[in-house]
């Protein structure tokens, strides 16, 4: 029912005539743009854009989009990608042994609601196997220990590249990424964190946030980056606890939070909505 | 230091093209645009926009803007406005006693934040004339009984005039306007209702929220149509409650609410950011 | 690891020396309080208590309770029930088409979140069987028409008997039960309406909300009486929404605050947590 | 017309019988509890208990309290404080320039919504003095300098003594307080910072925040102790923010979550809602 689309993803420095120029080129093509959305960082001056466009009739396909849209990109020095909404993504999902994330992911993927397929699911543990392999999902145990690490991530990379896997989900996977294979998915792995980054980064953050005492609790969806818990965040968002909450508490209520945070991430991501520069996201949702 | 803007508000039949020519048509005169917002209601098929153009370099301005943009309107059957950021909007408060969102407002405009001038309060009372009055803003008190009401809101649009208002705030005013009175003002008196809208319109929603028993609490602000309560929804925000909160507090926690709203609500209609479409709204925030 | 704990329910008419009494009465017979709350509705003037005793050292069993506490109740003209944490509570699932309340009651379920069994899922169609049956849970289905209703709820209620079912949560089941039917089952049936009532009561909330132009969407839990949509209310929650989420968006987002919200009632109801008075509730949590 | 009532509040190790003990206590004195709160830290077996008990016929005054509960408490090794609601906090407000806090607190407290009397405001800058004294309060003007610190504090001290405040609170004032001070306060000095605690520690968080591409921003209000912004937890809130937002919007936006949580931190303390504990806090509210 939802029309296809080419959806476009610019970031370059402002000027002038720039929104202009898109949409000119874009009518040139006889393209029809169904939403635009612009944004632009006055301390940097950086501008984002992105623009969707009805593939019904826009002379322009993935064949031929960059011969057409490279040179005009170059006149504003543009950093640009063009996805095509009619080629679904295809998410590759790492789980340790909780499945609270996971779950919740492939229940939102069979109700129609996450916009991509799933064709892989790694884990460092058996626990999650039968769950991913009732949806007829391909799962693959790849512990994974401090030594055999570099071999078990080049077994990971193989696995992901014959599923095609555009997109990594950490779904509460419990082992830390080299940067050798952070660097093979720039801003194409998203991270759960639960808690409220910056706080709590590491380990144990529902135990950490028990003995501060906090009166809110948090979780925090991230693209990764070479920096622990120091990604470039996507959604994050909060829920009142209080004195009567142990940690089992935090960290059942904490679960919800989680499932929410990633399963939102996700869908910007797959659907092109996420911009992400100098460490930050721009999200046009 | 924010850069004065025009602000063009369009809505019209959706069609193909709309944006690259009100792109082409604002680079023709030379216009940068800062911010660029649209959205298609895919049910109607209605197509609305709002564009905020840089006045520096602009060779459109109040005096020449509607001769030239108005061909290029038409072709589009576009319903239209343009403001101008240096041209400060007008705002007149209506109060009765209730002080708190009147003492909001204004604490916000001494504070610089709500981007506004108040030249006027109207009340039925006098309660709130020493706050309005320290203020250094003219305070008229026109008390209303059934009886003269048509005189009185004769008075009201007197003193309006006078004051140059453009929007209308009603300040928890406990007063119905006529229908000829709102017909003066159409989409330019903001209210705001103490309750989640539909749900509690009418009086006394405190009440009739703390006898059903509901959890969370409301408050909405709108604007005010022949309907009672039912005008185009601005913003809306709750708040949790439980059985330990009596009506009392529910009244108290509920005027912390209703300032957050109304004050919400007062900034995007004076930054331009609401289009009005079938008795609802498209806020672009 | 929890310990096993007796719930003292009791509303009464409020005096002086309730609570001193109820304390000195478990002392009496050894047990250690290791929860009490209570609340005065001093409109009414109603008591509520909740004491949980533990159930190590206490010299009162299911068995000789009533004997023991009914004189001491019957002084103040208590209201009040007696529930036993060992005993876990039995809970019988009605569900239509859609799953996902079903499902998420389910994982919880199956994570150990919820401190309840489920013996029983009943439904008028037979999409979640295969759900119901992987889970190990009988599946019943009943399928109910104007005609049928009366011999299909004889039908319903002895499954339920048979399954020995405590209490019942309608997981977005969306037939409406006779008053004959409710009244086997006071304050023993939960449930979940996709608005925030009172807002939007009946039919296609969501549709109605979309309608409105609302900028918060909700959902209600509730205990089930005759009157459609207007028991008790035990839990809500509300989140934002705009001009761009269509309807099917609404309902997608909305889902997720059903689940969260259902769950929560489910949850305080089996830890005997909400006391029922005057058609609201007094939830001790 | 809210009853006049003691407020015991208690901790101790958690013990068999401390609350039967306690409501025997309070019943052979003829006192009625109008409100029993209690809890226990299940994993340091700390017990702690605030009980509400109306003055109308209760045999103990704060005459005679501490001889007739003392030898009671000691066998419970207790610490303990009673507060009587008929003899009014006084609080004491330290600001620097920024007056937002501080012109929060004042409008609720002449909206007779704060509980308590403000009898004096200090400051270290001049901005606020015309707010203060148009309200009838006290305002003197102790500026502070790293020279003049321990003379200024004594000063301080001086006029607190003098003005017989209970509580001070920092309403946005600028100043560390010596680790001196504030042993003069323990427990009796609240602060509002600018963050979602511990997220954003020390000075201008909401440039971190900024800086960090955080989606959500927050306020925490806490006791302060020695060390910096580390104080018992009172009240927290948080608010989503988005790529737009530039620091002065978090900062506009933040300035309404500051007024919020510091007033409902104040309002708990004044109404003798909270415990301290192993620097976190029991807030029975």
């Amino acid at each position: 029912m939802t029309k296809s689309t080419a959806r476009l993803l610019i970031s370059c420095p402002d000027a002038k005539g720039i929104i202009a120029g898109v949409a000119a080129f874009i009518a040139q093509y006889e393209g029809n743009i169904v939403e635009a959305d612009q944004h632009v960082d006055p301390e940097h001056g950086d501008f984002f854009m992105r623009v969707e466009i009805e593939l019904d009739g826009f002379r322009l396909n993935p064949g031929n989009f960059a011969g057409a849209w490279g040179p005009f990109a170059e006149r504003f020095a543009m950093r640009w990608s063009v996805e095509w909404s009619n080629i679904t993504k295809r998410v590759g999902i790492f789980v340790s042994k909780q499945s609270h994330c996971l779950n919740d992911l492939l229940w939102r993927w069979q109700g129609g609601e996450l916009d991509a397929e799933i064709p892989l699911v790694i884990s460092n543990h058996r626990d999650c196997e039968a769950i991913v392999r009732n949806c007829g999902i391909e799962f693959q145990h790849v512990p994974v220990t401090p030594e055999n690490k570099a071999e078990q991530e080049a077994r990971q990379i193989e696995l992901l590249e014959a599923a095609k896997v555009d997109v990594i989900v950490l779904a509460r996977y419990m082992q830390v990424l080299t940067p050798e294979f952070v660097a093979q998915y720039p801003n194409r792995i998203i991270n759960i964190h639960h808690s409220f980054l910056p706080a709590f980064a590491g380990r144990r953050p529902y135990h950490a946030a028990y003995e501060r005492g906090v009166k809110i609790i948090g979780a925090t969806s991230h693209y990764v980056t070479d920096r622990l818990d120091d990604g470039p965040i996507i959604a994050q968002a909060t829920l009142a606890v209080d004195h009567r909450d142990a940690i089992d508490d935090l960290i059942r209520k904490g679960r919800d939070l989680e499932r929410m945070v990633l399963a939102r991430a996700v869908r910007l991501h797959v659907q092109d909505k996420i911009l992400v520069s100098r460490n930050k996201t721009v999200v046009f949702d």
